[in-house]
């Protein structure tokens, strides 16, 4: 149950955004333009960092969502998504989303155990200084996600279904939808 | 040294903000709105909250930027921003506050520890849905900022009178003015 009187049924963080709208419209045009923006990481790819750091916080909600976004705009689908979070070093992602995870999972330690060489090694393969940021503020971003989340105790879908049909509002009209209903 | 090339000299998350406006947007909005927006708790409590978070996470730029924000917007001014970082149980804050800053400091470790009994004591002392709504999420907030700035290595200015320029920047001008320059 929810530490807080929320207005409805409606679980995981949209019924935070309804219980506050004030903060869940600078928070859904984070989410947006972090995961669904133009970007040179694709929307399966930025959804998969999310997923594995949510993952790594252990926030049954934000972990079993983005599992579902990411396996659904990952060509990969939901096997790699699983792979990755089980065990990122041995998933088949290429280097670059590799060396990305790496830091992903240093920011969700403590953003200063992000080490020069973590960085060096992305940048090694490609990555751009525009990735490295921007893998850092989600892997970040999601550390506050998960904690909002799980801080209130929202309640969390047991039903695969809710979150296949999350990922779907998500996939076509973009994390704006949360917030308008 | 930063771990990507930011534009310009600008120390702290307000270089990293030059470099991706586009997250800058959303994120300004959220500090503004979670710190200065209408709220019954006061400016100077919130970013008291800020302040003793970013010192959980030993974030140097955002304690000592946030406890300047504090102090400046504190009747009690820097000496009680110090207290409650050194120990909040022993600050002299109203219990409503402490009990708000037992709940910031579950919220650093993990959403998950925020307790019932925590939740019930802040209740007890005449805490609103809203104001523990936002204590978490200030408190989930910060262990984004904090990651963010110190996961991208942004500089850290050593010098007293850069955070009281800050201060006195942020009280008059607020957040967005951290964006236009």
């Amino acid at each position: 149950m929810p530490h807080i009187a929320l207005p409805d049924e409606t679980p995981g963080i949209a019924g935070l955004f309804a219980f506050r709208p004030e903060t869940a419209g600078p928070l859904t045009a984070l989410a947006e333009t972090l995961l669904r923006g133009p970007n040179s990481l694709s929307r399966g790819e930025r959804e998969l960092i999310a997923a594995y750091v949510s993952s790594l916080n252990a926030c049954r909600f934000c972990a079993s969502s983005h599992a579902a976004f990411a396996a659904a705009q990952l060509p990969e689908g939901r096997q790699l998504v699983d792979q990755v979070c089980a065990d990122p070093h041995t998933a088949p992602v290429s280097p670059k989303l590799g060396a990305l995870l790496r830091i992903a999972a240093s920011v969700q330690r403590d953003g200063r155990s992000v080490s020069e060489d973590e960085v060096a090694a992305a940048r090694k393969e490609g990555a751009t200084d525009v990735e490295i940021h921007d893998t850092v503020l989600i892997a970040a971003a999601f550390c506050m996600f998960n904690r909002y989340v799980d801080g209130l105790a929202a309640t969390v879908p047991e039903d695969p279904a809710a979150y296949a049909a999350m990922a779907e509002r998500i996939v076509t009209h973009g994390y704006g939808s949360t917030v308008s209903g």
